[in-house]
């Protein structure tokens, strides 16, 4: 029986004796199920962010901010690190899951395989990352409403043996407003997040390599259009995937996203790194003070 | 005038002064164009794979096969490592592009930027990849014939501001051929990938977290027919963005992924660390042999 409660849960596999998590370089086998269960079963928190080094960060800054004991060098990454960098502190789990949807999906199945092995019970999956802001400044913290897609459906397909599955991206509204309750002082706003699979002529950028087929005008329109008519906030390339897997998983799922930049303004990132790293920990610090106040600290 | 010659050429945007390489952490302002083109003006073949660390071990094993000189403590990145790892060595740009096709269009964009403005001609590019093989077993390399997407068109569909824009994604043949006479007794077959944007159920597996919406006969006759209808040999994640990118640019393009397992006969990659490394070394050689060979050495 799952712990987790996978609502979708693939009896199937998940209760044979042997599976290899190949992206996070571990595995089940009946010998080694104790460990898992010693290393991971306290899991009640797994936040996600695209690259290594802010997974890194967030815990070493959550250890820190929570008072949980880390070894003097600082959190030491577990399993592989070829594929992400994966971290467990006190009952958090802190993860990469790289840059778009295809990347993100392979760590969605294997951490969850991971904590229902595991035995966890009651957890929240938190995406942590970094967007396009559409009409909110660089350093605004984003907390998503509804995932939508690059036709501005609250829906994601994927095409499986060649057919299409669409599944339904809305997002837990208890746990974003808990979030956004936990802003204190940093400029925090809810909104829906769009996600895309291409970071330039998917999101509507003119500074890629290759001549777009579409005008400055045609882009401002449809940045303002998304803006005025859809309620989008930020854009990224995550979201549809990441509501869309969580539902299906019967999973509490947020998304904490912090804009890079105010893309009604422009395309390229300019903030110096100082800034970037600023706007990053807005992001981790609502997150962290979520769980402080959660864990009732 | 761009001496790469790419052929959709983002005219406008590329002649302007600068340019934020954000992925790769590099800039272009008039200040630096002369050090980027120092750094990076000899590069005629760009050899991209998914993780950081093949990058390098491609970096330095290209290094020592071809005599290019390299620091005693071997190759070392250049710019930001937060979302790619970059090595110049000789004429070869080895960089990785993490997972999928949403992660490596970006690194296509920005590291073709970087090599028009460093004034490069001649440029290939070449991505050494892991799959899942169909058909063939672990450690055969397949050379892409044919591109073809999750529904077996050889198309790949991007979505620009709300609305569809398809590309064809037949690749380089004279290329492909040529990689083919370097792989001098490496088990290497010719044949179509397919490319989808899902590990688990975009390809057909059961072994993910969630209960498939399809039977295991229903996974075994695709996979069947994909092979003896389709002539795919191999699935990845990247192929057919990749193709659609370089037709688009004009520039010429292969794609060599060592199979890990074959998906005809299993959905998990059971083979050993040490076999693992070997496939992966199998698609790495049969591009430095190439390379060997094109250099006249």
């Amino acid at each position: 029986m799952s712990m987790i409660k996978i609502e979708a849960r693939n009896n199937e596999f998940l209760d044979s004796d042997e599976d290899s998590l190949y992206h996070l370089g571990l595995k089940k086998t009946p010998q080694r199920l104790h460990q898992l269960q010693e290393m991971f079963g306290g899991v009640k928190y797994v936040c996600m962010g695209g690259s290594p080094e802010r997974a890194m960060t967030f815990g070493n800054k959550a250890a820190v901010e929570l008072g949980i004991p880390k070894s003097e060098g600082g959190i030491q990454a577990i399993g592989k690190t070829e594929r992400c960098h994966m971290f467990v502190v006190g009952p958090i789990l802190s993860i990469s899951h790289g840059m778009g949807m295809p990347s993100l999906s392979i760590f969605l199945h294997e951490v969850t395989k991971l904590l229902d092995y595991s035995g966890c019970t009651d957890v929240k999956f938190i995406r942590i990352g970094t967007s396009g802001g559409v009409g909110v400044e660089g350093g605004t913290v984003v907390i998503t409403e509804n995932a939508i897609n690059a036709k501005l459906e609250p829906t994601h397909t994927k095409t499986m043996l060649g057919e299409d599955h669409t599944f339904p991206t809305q997002l837990n509204g208890p746990l974003a407003l808990d979030l956004l309750a936990a802003s204190e002082g940093i400029e925090t706003v809810i909104g829906n997040t769009m996600g895309t699979d291409d970071f330039y002529e998917g999101q509507g950028r003119r500074d890629g390599a290759l001549k777009p087929p579409y005008s400055i005008q045609d882009r401002m329109e449809f940045l303002q259009k998304i803006h005025d008519q859809a309620g989008v906030r930020n854009i990224e390339m995550e979201s549809t995937e990441f509501a869309a897997f969580c539902n299906r998983a019967g999973i509490p799922g947020a998304i904490v996203c912090v804009a890079l930049l105010n893309r009604l303004k422009g395309d390229q990132v300019e903030a110096s790194p100082e800034q970037l790293t600023q706007y990053s920990d807005n992001a981790q610090t609502v997150v962290i003070n979520f769980i402080r106040k959660h864990l009732g600290r």
